[in-house]
């Protein structure tokens, strides 16, 4: 089959890269789009130590595996569990210690035109979502992941600084769920996505230190981290969106005066991503900059990889 | 009256202060003892740019106020707010913007005769419980904070870091809630304390890694916060119980990896503590080591500011 391969140094295009087996309990899936991910930007430049296929936000179809999937478009979790250590009987499995990650961590991914994924792991995609919406599961799930986590309550103030992919989904998310949501970036363009919803948006430029019951950090950058502790008010919450490799260098003593929660915040369940895709209360589709096929998979890191791009699909 | 005043250079008994005035709403206690802090050695180094009387730990006797507290015994919590702004009418008092602190932030404290505290403050000590024990209402309070904070569940694996005075209470307040404890300390003499409770102690020379559900960073120091972020599981619970003024340099990366909650924790709610006192199921008299008269104040400052000393008293 074609996959892109990252050998720790390039990323190239292998024709004949060797199609994966799906085991017992496992599913061989045909992608139809993958998506690249800022996380996906950072392995190409190192991050994790990552070789192999990189990729992990993807929608297919099940060509192998058992009866009652084949033929079936599917989107998948990323986390590949062993399901039977404590963290997993906890129900944890997203967090086990010896999980392998879809092309993340010992795994290969969906930047290919076929992907191995366990069957646990696979959810349908309800026919009234399109493969340009579906694609955006993974993303979307892991902002769904902060009302898994912090209980909304009806406006409730928030402010989420950064208006990258991630941030005008959580910006989403939050102003479904009730809360007044302000959504603060450098873009108009893209705040404009969300503005549309209802969501009230600001530009930094224009930003003025307040207050707010939650804060959600998701610029990734030490700049966005000192703004966000700023901004949540004593006894607020603070969710960390981004996984930042770089140290900081921050005093904490104001989380504790002001008895400040901070929830670091990551993949969540996808159950919750495609109900709302169903139910079509989610504008993900504009947040599509380019679509490129698979052989182009180098320029189409390249363009994912400019400073303010949007989401770059990959169709296979 | 007398009482110990801080320039900001250096602490000097002063004979004649100014006996504080009891305003309306207001009672003036006459000082039994009073039980100095690390806050308190922090402040006598600069910290807050505190000027004025400082101490926020006391018992005493009410000799001006409202006729039902006329020479009851009292302790009273520190944060003395306004109580009509946002933040006050939410019910976090203990935040209220514009707040004054006993001893800390623009309010004498108690290493004097005589104290001026707003009765709303202010709660009866139970006849059961002896100036020695009621002394330590405010820390022990601040360590029944955690459990307004957190759900402690039945055997819930704790680790407690650090066997200074407020480590060694939060160890007993998360026994006595039905945890499973171990406490981390550098002081077979100070972890003795609790041992005899039943908390599980560590030297922190014969600590090995393993994770706990919930942590509890209380060294102080720098070291103390990575080994608490080393300690805590993933989807685990953090409280940061020290104010540390310095800056740290730490990657915020784990804590979103490992989904983990890091809660801030600061002062907590009186009653919870007089209750455990009334109740004798806390030990905290063994956590005294000297008890000064307030006009030898200053030495009973250098005393209390020595490496792994325990808790040091005023008698005014």
């Amino acid at each position: 089959m074609q996959a892109l391969y990252w050998n720790g140094e390039r990323l190239r295009l292998r024709r004949k890269y060797p199609t994966p087996r799906a085991p017992e309990h496992w599913a061989l899936v045909r992608v139809r789009l993958a998506g690249i991910c800022s996380t996906d930007v950072q392995i190409l430049q190192g991050y994790m130590g990552f070789r192999g296929v990189p990729g992990h936000e993807f929608v297919g179809e099940v060509c192998e595996g058992p009866d009652e999937l084949i033929g079936k478009r599917v989107v998948g979790e990323i986390n590949f569990a062993c399901g039977t250590c404590v963290t997993c009987r906890r129900g944890l499995g997203r967090h086990c210690p010896t999980r392998s990650v879809m092309g993340i961590l010992n795994a290969d991914g969906c930047f290919a035109e076929y992907l191995a994924v366990p069957t646990a792991n696979l959810h349908l995609v309800p026919d009234a979502v399109a493969d340009e919406s579906a694609v955006f599961s993974e993303p979307l799930a892991a902002a769904f992941e902060i009302l898994d986590q912090v209980h909304i309550q009806p406006v409730m103030e928030v402010v989420v600084f950064g208006d990258g992919k991630l941030g005008l989904l959580c910006a989403q998310v939050l102003h479904r769920a009730g809360a007044c949501v302000s959504l603060i970036g450098k873009h108009d363009g893209k705040l404009a996505i969300v503005r549309k919803m209802g969501v009230r948006t600001i530009l930094l430029s224009d930003w003025r230190a307040r207050q707010a019951d939650l804060v959600v950090e998701a610029t990734g950058s030490a700049a966005g981290l000192s703004l966000a502790m700023e901004t949540v008010r004593p006894r607020g919450v603070l969710v960390l969106k981004s996984t930042l490799a770089q140290q900081h260098t921050v005093s904490l003593a104001p989380l504790v005066i002001n008895e400040v929660m901070v929830i670091g915040s990551r993949c969540g369940r996808f159950s919750p991503a495609l109900q709302a895709l169903a139910r079509e209360s989610m504008s993900v589709t504009p947040l599509i900059s380019k679509v490129f096929p698979l052989a182009e998979g180098a320029a189409a890191v390249r363009q994912a990889a400019r400073p303010g791009e949007l989401k770059v699909l990959l169709r296979a």
